[in-house]
């Protein structure tokens, strides 16, 4: 089955990880990788913007299906693959809103931490103002303290929602990686640091680490004071 | 079953709205409303934020389950009420994967259209740029126009994804909404507009009509020109 999906993905993404994660966790690892380098432009090639319009990645192909939506992708493969691997969206319905409350909140951390992390990048230069990068940190600390006071009320647990590992953590720890990544302070976040720490070891995980990441330090130490 | 369902909402919110339409479609329309006014910074009250620490709304409960992200309550409901009312999410797999795939793209529409709407507002003002203003229309425009191809490909049939109703116009309906009481364009979106006046009439959307809409004119055209 997993022999006809195929993943175009991009180095350090955390929408490419979570689809990744979620394949692994899936027992699906058999996948097609095509790791596609954002440095060369190659997610706006001919290629992606033929199955994807707005040139993203990932994009997620099985079989004659195309799904480009992490979330969507992640939700699929949980749908049609229900009794394999990992249960990652349980059925009892009040852990099943928990783990869907948590999963999408990911969405505000992600948009919160792009925002101070692309800065300067998306930001014409001359429309970039000190006040709006303040603005931003403190918006984006605002934020990372709600998870690392969600992950001290996971204590002693290991997830995020609890005793197992489910979409929430599929979700979560890429975009925590992504921060750690940055630099974010393991002294301001000890909780979520150490969840960092305990998961980053996880078979599913390292089967799927941004490989650059092995390679490169970071270019940039933005979130250490955030 | 519904009436061990509150939601807190806000008139005009796509986020509110969708859960609304979301309740309809699976026959629950008995839940509580609390309707709640932006204005008046109620979703920033004490019983708001003690369920909703992020203070926005819609806030849903079922009993003792609290759910505060839109997509998570209309996910939510499709799994907890599979075969009661509207199948919102098919079990097929292409479909699904269809369905999947245009309900997260609504997203960016949701945040290109938020991006220039709330503009004014959210930018303080001497950190807004004309420059900012138009790249923002463009990218909009570019966004709408993806939409508009959808449409015309989905064409004949009267859905985004064909001929039924699912959880991809649950999604993208109440953000076009929104778009057209901001004077969106019929003559640039003849398809969008046309979608958007063949569903107004739909029962589980009049149920849920903002109705501050039905009494007040919108205090901005600006998205008429894009």
């Amino acid at each position: 089955m997993a022999d006809s999906m195929v993943v175009f993905w991009g180095s350090g993404s955390p929408p490419c990880w979570r689809v990744m994660i979620a394949l692994e966790e899936k027992l699906l690892s058999g996948y097609q990788r095509r790791l596609l380098s954002f440095e060369k432009q190659q997610h706006k090639s001919k290629e992606v913007l033929a199955i994807n319009p707005r040139g993203q990645l990932p994009t997620f192909r099985h079989g004659d299906v195309v799904l480009n939506e992490s979330y969507g992708v992640c939700i699929y493969l949980e749908n049609q693959f229900k009794s394999q691997g990992a249960e990652l969206i349980p059925s009892c319905p009040t852990e099943q809103a928990g783990v869907l409350q948590r999963m999408f909140e990911v969405q505000t951390l992600q948009e919160k931490m792009g925002i101070v992390i692309y800065y300067k990048w998306r930001v014409p230069e001359n429309e970039q103002h000190d006040t709006a990068v303040e603005r931003n940190k403190k918006a984006l600390s605002v934020e990372l303290k709600l998870w690392e006071g969600y992950m001290e009320k996971a204590s002693p647990e290991p997830y995020i929602m609890g005793k197992n590992f489910t979409m929430a953590d599929v979700m979560l720890f890429p975009q925590l990686a992504y921060g750690v990544r940055f630099a974010l302070s393991q002294e301001k976040y000890p909780k979520l640091l150490e969840y960092y720490h305990r998961l980053e070891k996880r078979p599913s995980i390292q089967a799927s680490w941004p490989p650059h990441w092995k390679e490169s330090a970071p270019t940039s130490d933005i979130l250490k004071d955030i």
